[in-house]
């Protein structure tokens, strides 16, 4: 491959250009090795197939940090060929999840926000090399990310080494999207100056010496993006409940008509949701985000959204498609930043944004669990839900009511793992209704989810427990029977169905 | 009593000097009352009481909001008389206590950062009338508040009516100490500009329309104050790991040597901790958090801290005796701010705040428990502690390792209630020793916590469950058997022994 100057704009760095092998080889085992990438976008994708190669032929184990869940050319390979001794913040990919749960990995589930500031206070140890996706590097060695920005500004900041991997797939028109600001560490920290959803406060580029940069791999492998399901009956009356309840909201006056920036976690549900605001009577709106999935190009489309902030653009392939033909327009209507400002509770607590998750199961005190199958077996993360429900101005969850053709009712006595606590959770929706959960006791909130929440053939016998565990408690506080709290789950594991 | 002009400064409103009893007469039934008070310091004593009284001969319901706990003037008198309906956000009283564990009381526990904005947001209802304890009122109605600001600048702005209770028990002096910036409400939010510890902000009163202000109510009951225990040989233990872990990371480059400004939970454990701090090697430390107790005096006396900024001060009886006669020195070294700012992510991330806070206990993943008995009775609240910890530099937890005599161990399987998750918790404190959890997977934590930090009488079998649930759970991510899981609780209830 040649390398046009456009991309390129450092002449003295092609001769650091080299074989996706040559710069695997920069990496030794037992060193910790950071990443761009967040979701399916904008990872590295030559050096870690390289990587996973020369791994048939020795012993190598390295930690891999990214900025969330990356490709399978990453997180697949390298944990299918035995690669990955630890591994954070978050993975959403079926090898990796294998290893983690037989205790192959060690995977630490951190919230999103707080992963750069832990790599730049030192928490962490050490970033040996940084492998970054790029659109380009400019004449000051500056980088020009592409499709996500996730944490890649701290591990170039702080790694030893920094190998680039220049995506020709991924359009020059790329630059211009991205506001890159490091905050300082304290006691220097000064106050993040976002004040708007659409303000810039930083760099269209991340600041690199180039002394740092070992390696330069040219590529045009494109982001292995994924599918997204058709909306479905269930994700559907999700929306139209949590429509209503927002209409509810700006009618008494505790809402704009504009709303606040929203902030959607990733996935069917999620889009669902926002797919429904465009057939919604708001407009004006304003999203301040992780992830730009399809539905927010469908949003922007139609003018019914002003500005998209995230640190990721994750299309499907029709959405890539879309996002890449009218680049220029959306250029001007998204911004991507680093997910220390994407999630920054600052800026988030600030904005008031409303935060929409989804979660595995919540039980009837409002507890959610995001994370964890039975208690025990990982599924991706907690993500960035915390970073935004934590400091929302409304923190809503949304789960359907059951699971595995009913056999699951993901409303339950006690969850089997807590990431997301009663003092948190705002509103839990289901198909079946939402519940408000907002200035109400754990008594008042187990009435509100078991009736608006649950599914029908789980309201009795939730209810019954509900009613058991107050006359067994006294009435304490929270009525638990702790032999049977976890009953449900047992019983699911035991019989294949929950009760 | 005759009121000094020093004290009411706004002549009009002589007429509205009334009586207890005729002020409390205008609180009816079913109003929500929203009161100044932040642990028993600078809450109304006066017409609580006569409000209590009152209920003796009439069915009266109010629902009462105040920044923190609050003395047994307000809380105890109210529970006692049947007054209060819901209560909101925190409690430490035995009377109230006994009634939100039978069902006899709603209590809405949540975090303290977040009361304020909600009550704003109109999220919890109108607030018909405010009681605050000042210390003056200015010319222009503003209120200079007594010992704690707390809730009381949201309560002013929010309620239809102000009930002032002028105590003259309360110091002139103390008048120049407060800090009060509220911040506006989303979309119109700007950064608060505190950006280091000593930074004031606002004004140094309550601004207040006189037209809003229905009775002022004279007294000089004074505040009463809770005797702090001596320092016990555990506590002393607990803090010399930390101050060892402190210098540690000093030493490591990971924090600065006059540390960042510490923060730290309420009682005899925290006090211990912070007095440790006399006799270490530290200098220019900062104080950012909610109370200020005695040991801060002790700090700012030998001049190793120089500054303490919290919501509340809160000495024992000697101590409150030194702070009125060393007032002019402590004025200009303590900034009494509104716990919507002392308690704010915002600033906390930003200056990069220590928190050190207590739990009740604390599983092998390491999450914590800092709220509910057994899992189901409610002993204080979740209080600040999760706004300090979520956005801390360093999150600490500390408990003894075991309670009742060594019958409960505070290290268990499985904790019966979830306060702050693994997510969050950075290090875990016993008089056995600390575990360091920064950067490790809940497999590499569990065996961290139980080797550091577990009681040697429950090390081994908390090792048992450990290994067993690994083989249980085909080494999964976060190995558990959910059968066994809370079976320590259960045996304690059941046995009067954990194991």
């Amino acid at each position: 491959m040649i390398v046009s100057s456009e991309r390129l704009r450092l002449k003295k760095l092609e001769s650091k250009i080299m074989t996706a092998e040559e710069a695997a080889s920069l990496i030794e085992d037992g060193m910790t090795v950071g990443t761009s990438g967040f979701t399916p976008s904008g990872y590295p994708k030559e050096v870690p197939l390289a990587l996973a190669k020369r791994a048939e032929k020795e012993n190598l184990k390295i930690n891999l940090y990214t900025g969330a869940s990356v490709g399978d050319e990453l997180d697949g390979a390298l944990a299918r060929a035995g690669v990955i001794a630890k591994r954070m913040p978050y993975q959403t990919n079926d090898s990796i999840r294998n290893s983690i749960n037989s205790g192959k990995i060690e995977f630490v589930d951190i919230h999103l926000s707080h992963m750069p500031q832990m790599v730049r206070y030192g928490f962490l140890g050490k970033i040996d090399v940084a492998i970054i996706e790029a659109v380009a590097i400019r004449k000051d060695g500056g980088i020009v990310p592409a499709t996500s920005v996730g944490n890649s500004p701290v591990f170039v900041q702080m790694a030893e080494k920094v190998i680039i991997e220049l995506n020709e797939s991924q359009p020059l028109e790329l630059e211009g999207m991205h506001d890159i600001y490091i905050p300082k560490n304290p006691p220097y920290r000064k106050p993040i100056p976002i004040t708007r959803t659409d303000k810039r406060i930083g760099t269209t580029y991340i600041p690199c010496d180039p002394q740092k940069i070992a390696a330069v791999v040219l590529t045009n492998r494109r982001d292995s993006v994924r599918p997204l399901a058709p909306v479905d009956e269930t994700s559907k009356k999700i929306s139209e409940h949590l429509i209503e309840f927002l209409e509810n909201e700006v009618k008494h006056g505790r809402l704009p008509k504009t709303l606040l920036p929203l902030q959607s976690g990733v996935g069917n549900i999620a889009n669902a949701v926002l797919r429904g605001l465009v057939d919604s009577p708001f407009e004006g709106l304003e999203f301040y985000s992780e992830v730009i999935q399809d539905a927010v190009f469908d949003l922007l489309d139609c003018g019914k959204m002003t500005v998209a902030s995230g640190t990721s653009v994750t299309p499907s392939e029709e959405g890539l498609e879309r996002f890449y033909k009218n680049i220029d327009f959306y250029r001007n209507k998204i911004i991507l930043r680093p997910q220390e400002i994407s999630n920054n509770p600052e800026v988030i607590r600030r904005l008031g944004v409303i935060a929409m998750n989804t979660a595995i199961e919540i039980d009837i005190y409002g507890h959610v669990n995001s994370t964890h199958i039975m208690g025990t077996k990982m599924m991706n993360g907690i993500g960035g839900s915390g970073d935004f429900i934590r400091n929302a101005y409304i923190s809503i969850f949304a789960t359907p009511s059951t699971a595995k053709n009913g056999a699951i009712s993901c409303i339950v006595p006690m969850v089997s793992h807590v990431d997301h606590t009663e003092h948190d959770v705002m509103v839990v929706v289901t198909e079946q209704g939402l519940a408000d959960l907002r200035g109400l006791s754990p008594k008042e909130r187990a009435k509100e989810i078991i009736q608006k929440c649950a599914h029908p053939d789980y309201r009795d016998a939730l209810m019954e427990y509900y009613k058991k565990a107050i006359d067994f408690s006294g009435s304490a506080h929270t009525p638990h029977i702790l032999e049977e709290a976890l009953s449900w789950h047992i019983n699911y594991s035991k019989k294949g169905r929950m009760i």
